[in-house]
């Protein structure tokens, strides 16, 4: 790489700062919401606009893909003979977007306020899958080639835990064939601060449905002869953690690796500032488990949280109802090394040892799971990003986790034998998942920079 | 009253039997639910209905006054001179509708099945509170006069707990002077079985609110160091009552009159079917406080019950959301002399008492109270609704108490120092305030011919 090409990358993404910014705000405009069944033709739409954008980009056999469920792009540039081959990840579906009226602006029409785009999908993670497109633009068109052989594999489904996607991954195993994984959701500890990846926590969910009486029924008429699933539900879901949110379900921190010392000496090195988390979230008091840093549960230690809960009248002012069904969505949050087709089943055997008369209680598997997830902190993709890191931030990259679970990094690894690098720009303030989602513009333009300069890196590594 | 006169109301309401039908399905469809904002105008229109129906039917200065709320609908015939003065009670309101979708018809396209009529409000109330007006009409319409001076008062604010009731009752005090209150909002035991009600439950109301952060957050990036106030919640209601029913809050039970052996007997006398009773409402087993008979549950014991729960995400699929608000309806039924006004405090107090790190709870009193209400057995009223029910049924009918609350009951007894006797033909298994409310025709069309008889025999009475 000459200082020559290094400035002409860096001259083209200047020149076309607002352009790509205006893309992204296109990007955006779609509700890509894959968990809404009505939302199905907008995340295809999101699907085709990545389709023209890496034609745009001048990669090569982009296609869209049918997966039986939201579609998967991909294209690929394959010219860089004796380099390494990198596959590039990134998700262009969204979460939902309720409760709605908790957004200061519409979620699908983006706003520009303070440096920050503000859209559901912003930072988690149209914003952030954008970057590699965009980069590699700029050393295709200003260079003609890539350091580095490129697969890209950006999909529909991540936020409703990609279902399709292993049997997909399966069947074109051959075509996804690489030396390591880039994944562009991911983000950084802040703005002055880098961070690597090296783990994500795994996910499973169920729901639990009680029924009472055949039908919704008077509570003056039948309270006090008749079961209340509601009364029901709430009892179970009080015996499923203790009051400090260590979960009481048996066998259910079994398969935990205890943490170690050294492990716990790496999670203290990471700044923590209790006020000015509480201040951030809008809490007076941290929650959590005894004997465990917050850094620690939510990066090392399981949880259980109820996502949603509905049952009976929701309206305004009174109703006498003695309702006759009540619902719990619940996810948990898994460590090395539970299994998240194990943990559904546990809940399952706890619910039916409580003695509830008159209620039927169901637990169903929710779609939607990921084994947790590690890295090698020295692996060869790790080096190279903690490289640029320091370069880009003048920092030393901390090594973090995330409490979050990306499924794709075990499947990746299962099914290409490829460890994932997270290389992506996104702050933990930035609301994904959550009313007002928001992506740091200055993030957006920093992370197309450092994207080129960790192609250029990887593409010094001889392949495997 | 002469045989003769007695014959030609008969014929008078067997001549009209389609025309009242028809009227009655007429009266249904107009969704008078006066819980919700939207549908203040239809209750309005169920009102001005009213005001028609009794112009024809005869009788005289009948107005829709306004209560700052939902309206009440006023007539009167006051030409019996030395006769009692009876004041006419029932509602034109209904409850909601929801679960919509397990109506068998939409509730307010009254459906005609098996020899009932299917509406929202068919049972409670309006199919009840037609017959006196319908009863009326016949008896003006034969013989030119009523056996009773009449005053009529229906309310459009039932089944929200009558909230501008009583301040209207007491502006309008001497327009509604009587000697007693007959109730429409009534039923019997069976369809061959008649009852005279005693007793109904009194009501009141809270809505519990919990709230966590600002804003809904990740599950995975704040799991762990965040309160999830659905947790919360489920573990304040789950320590609101005993796993039978039983009610936790202190100081609850306080004002309840202890039962006495004689009451218990009364009681005791009533029969129940257990089997059959499971059978109808489609459950397999009863529910309730130890120590007590069913029938002693539902009508002389207090009752807490969550009447709507909701937080979170309740849509399709899986959202991995850490929720930061959620929220509890709650009734509690009464039993003399517990305090309506008093409860919510002690609600309010049990849940200030718990610990709930980084959740603020905040409980609500939500409109419309009732206090527990008794009539004495052998009141006048009671002793010649007595006498037309054992004349129409062929049976000595049963003393009765209701688990529902007639908040009216208690305001009359205050305000105008009258008691109110029950006299309505609802029966228990016609699903009011569920899905599928329907009336009985053979109800409809028999209690207009009992409600002549009884403002007959009311009439043999001397004024007090």
């Amino acid at each position: 790489m000459s200082t020559r090409s290094c400035l002409e990358y860096l001259e083209y993404l200047e020149e076309h700062k607002s352009q790509f910014l205006g893309e992204m705000l296109e990007f955006l405009r779609i509700p890509s919401i894959s968990s809404l069944p009505e939302h199905a033709g907008d995340v295809n739409r999101a699907g085709e606009w990545v389709v023209r954008r890496l034609h745009a980009a001048g990669l090569e056999n982009v296609r869209m893909l049918p997966t039986g469920g939201h579609p998967v792009v991909t294209a690929d540039w394959l010219h860089a003979a004796g380099r390494p081959t990198i596959l590039l990840y990134g998700h262009f579906d969204t979460q939902p977007v309720d409760p709605l009226h908790l957004w200061t602006n519409p979620p699908f029409e983006p706003t520009l306020r303070d440096g920050h785009v503000y859209a559901r999908g912003a930072s988690d993670d149209k914003g952030n899958m954008l970057i590699p497109i965009l980069a590699m633009e700029a050393l295709l068109k200003t260079s003609g080639a890539l350091p580095v052989n490129v697969r890209c594999f950006f999909e529909g489904q991540e936020e409703i835990g990609s279902p399709q996607i292993p049997a997909f991954l399966d069947t074109h195993r051959d075509e996804f064939a690489c030396d390591m994984v880039i994944s562009a959701d991911s983000g950084q500890f802040s703005s002055e601060q880098p961070a690597l990846l090296v783990g994500c926590r795994g996910l499973c969910a169920v729901q639990i449905t009680a029924r009472g009486a055949r039908t919704d029924l008077h509570s003056g008429i039948y309270g006090g002869t008749v079961a209340n699933p509601i009364h029901a539900l709430a009892q179970i879901l009080s015996t499923l953690r203790d009051t400090d949110g260590k979960i009481l379900v048996a066998g259910f921190y079994d398969s935990v690796v205890p943490l170690g010392r050294e492990q716990r000496e790496q999670l203290a090195r990471i700044p923590f500032d209790e006020a000015a988390y509480c201040a951030q979230v809008g809490v007076d008091t941290l929650f959590g488990e005894a004997g465990y840093t917050p850094v620690e549960r939510v990066w090392v230690r399981p949880t259980l949280e109820v996502n949603g809960i509905w049952g009976g009248f929701q309206g305004e002012g009174v109703k006498t109802v003695l309702p006759n069904e009540a619902h719990a969505k619940i996810t948990c949050r898994l460590v090395p090394d539970q299994d998240p087709h194990r943990i559904p089943d546990l809940v399952r055997q706890h619910v039916e040892r409580q003695t509830l008369p008159g209620v039927h209680v169901e637990v169903r598997t929710l779609p939607g799971t990921a084994r947790p997830y590690r890295i090698p902190d020295d692996h060869p993709g790790n080096r190279a990003a903690a490289d640029v890191l320091r370069e880009t931030y003048g920092r030393e990259p901390f090594t973090v986790r995330t409490g979050g679970s990306i499924p794709v990094c075990e499947m990746f690894q299962n099914v290409l034998g490829a460890y994932t690098v997270g290389f992506g720009f996104a702050q933990d303030d930035e609301q994904f998942h959550a009313p007002d989602e928001f992506f740091r513009i200055s993030s957006f333009e920093r992370g197309q920079e450092a994207y080129c300069r960790l192609l250029q890196r990887l593409g010094m590594e001889a392949t495997a």
